[in-house]
């Protein structure tokens, strides 16, 4: 038999396998925040929240994308981890493997990264230039965030709605639209979406401050797969209702258009940078004052995660997502 | 005429002309230590300081070296940029691409980056696993630094004497020996210093106490770049010694073998994790009481690098060091 490989493990395992050995490396007090969206270190009255992306040409950028977009989202998916935490970005660093690009092409990608991390509110503040044979940006983003109002995937209790802020399944369908080759006219929204994204530091920053949200994490790696780690880190279930979910037209347009069912794209896809959150009835009345808010189900005590269908009928979802390493 | 390409420009080029794109979108306040080791963030009576180094298995690495000493390296280089700036480790971010090893490589990877970070006393507190063609290994070192203790390349003054930490040339000659594929029998020293690098946190550490140091940089990009940085910094000039320089014989053992100038391993080169340092006269004595310094030459007011060679003649440096994406 084949040795075993990382092949067969999958992303999520692989990083148990690594905190497991960190485990008996350092002291639990030093490892804050391991398996939640960002780590945290601890700065007194405030963490330090920390989080790093890293991104293959081939692997993770839409084909036409431009060089400015792909400096765009790379600072993106970073400021999206921290936004899950609710953390304020304080600055962004740039590590590049870049293979021997004209000086436009250059300029159109740092101008790209410039641009979001004026956008998020964190500057450019180091890094690295390597040679590559593709372009790989790998991102960190700091944050800060007081901490009592760090929010965590653990915090959710049989009871609180569940929520997203905003669509689901445009990001996928505007990413697969363009990976199929297909005519994108007609389908602006969801290649915006999907080319230029925007993580919901705003939003996040307003969530943090209210107090209000009992856990929260961003939906990057699919909605399902995310509800099924804040459901881990609570120890709780997670139920939602498919009339309540925000797909727009343009996916379900887009998923007839591709031969695949719009709920693949809204639930199990990822690339939406919306966030996913949980907060008791009230809390989230509240919150639906202050910014908008997509109430998609509730937290159950059961430790599964469940779809009410249009029909009403309720059956188990399996928690999987967009996994990288997995064959 | 073919248009302008990065590779035209070099590596330290490529990143002032990030850094002039940075300054129109930033505040100077909020760009500290930008051409620094690492960049300052301000926290108060402290700097957190926050460096990124990528490698690549194909650029990076050694041949033989080992997953192990792969993972060693990657925190070591990281670790190297606090020591320079004397920040005491508090954290490592690991984010990687990597083929499908077999679960023994990539635990002997795993391995090799936690037991540097347990060294250096930085815990792994987070990351990011994707897949790619080859190992590529993008870390992220953060440290704490009391704000008047902070050394940077920009202190040195003439009368100053300039330091190391520690010999020059065996992680070059270990390098080369390796690359050439030349026996290595009789050269375990500089082989040892190639494949399992250390950075000098702990000395930096000391001088950064002491107050006593007035620049001071690491020598990863061979010992005559660094000093043309310290002096760029501090607009002042460096003159050396070649009777003073701490070149140990296996280093000319190995350029004889492989039919390279010692002086090119042990100036040019880079790969020694040593840091370089400037203090007054009297500073630099109180030093050597607590660490070990190899004093090599001294700070001067014209703005070149000399060298004085073994017969008394003095003759200016060309500033070079190894440069990536430079053809």
């Amino acid at each position: 038999m084949p040795p075993d490989r990382i092949s067969s493990l999958g992303e999520k395992k692989l990083i148990s396998r690594i905190i497991s050995r960190s485990a008996s490396f350092f002291r639990p007090s030093e490892l804050l925040g391991l398996g939640d969206d960002a780590a945290l270190l601890d700065m007194g009255n405030e963490y330090l929240a920390l989080t790093s992306d890293l991104l293959i040409e081939s692997r993770h950028f839409p084909p036409k994308m431009s060089h400015h977009d792909m400096g765009w989202k790379t600072v993106t998916v970073n400021m999206s981890d921290l936004a899950a935490m609710g953390a304020a970005p304080e600055g962004f660093i740039l590590s590049m493997a870049l293979p021997d690009l004209d000086l436009e092409s250059f300029d159109s990608l740092i101008s790209g990264v410039m641009e979001a991390c004026s956008y998020y509110g964190a500057p450019l503040i180091g890094g690295d230039t390597n040679e590559g044979d593709e372009i790989i940006m790998a991102g960190t983003a700091i944050g800060r965030i007081r901490k009592d109002l760090v929010m965590m995937k653990s915090g959710a209790r049989p009871g609180d709605l569940i929520a997203v802020t905003g669509p689901l399944g445009l990001g996928a369908a505007g990413t697969e639209l363009l990976l199929s080759g297909t005519d994108t006219a007609g389908f602006e929204v969801a290649v915006e979406k999907s080319l230029k994204p925007i993580a919901r530091v705003k939003e996040a920053s307003r969530m943090a401050k209210s107090g209000l949200v009992s856990s929260a994490t961003d939906i990057t790696d699919g909605l399902i797969s995310e509800l099924g780690e804040l459901r881990d880190a609570s120890g709780v279930g997670m139920r939602i209702h498919e009339v309540k979910l925000p797909v727009p037209p343009q996916v379900s347009e887009a998923a007839s258009v591709l031969g695949v069912d719009p709920l693949e794209l809204a639930l199990y896809y990822g690339e939406d940078f919306e966030l996913v959150f949980t907060a008791p009835p009230d809390a989230m009345e509240e919150l639906s004052r202050i910014m908008k808010v997509h109430i998609i189900g509730e937290v159950i005590e059961s430790p599964s995660i469940e779809m009410v269908d249009k029909h009403g009928d309720t059956y188990k979802l399996h928690v999987r997502g967009y996994e990288h390493l997995r064959p």
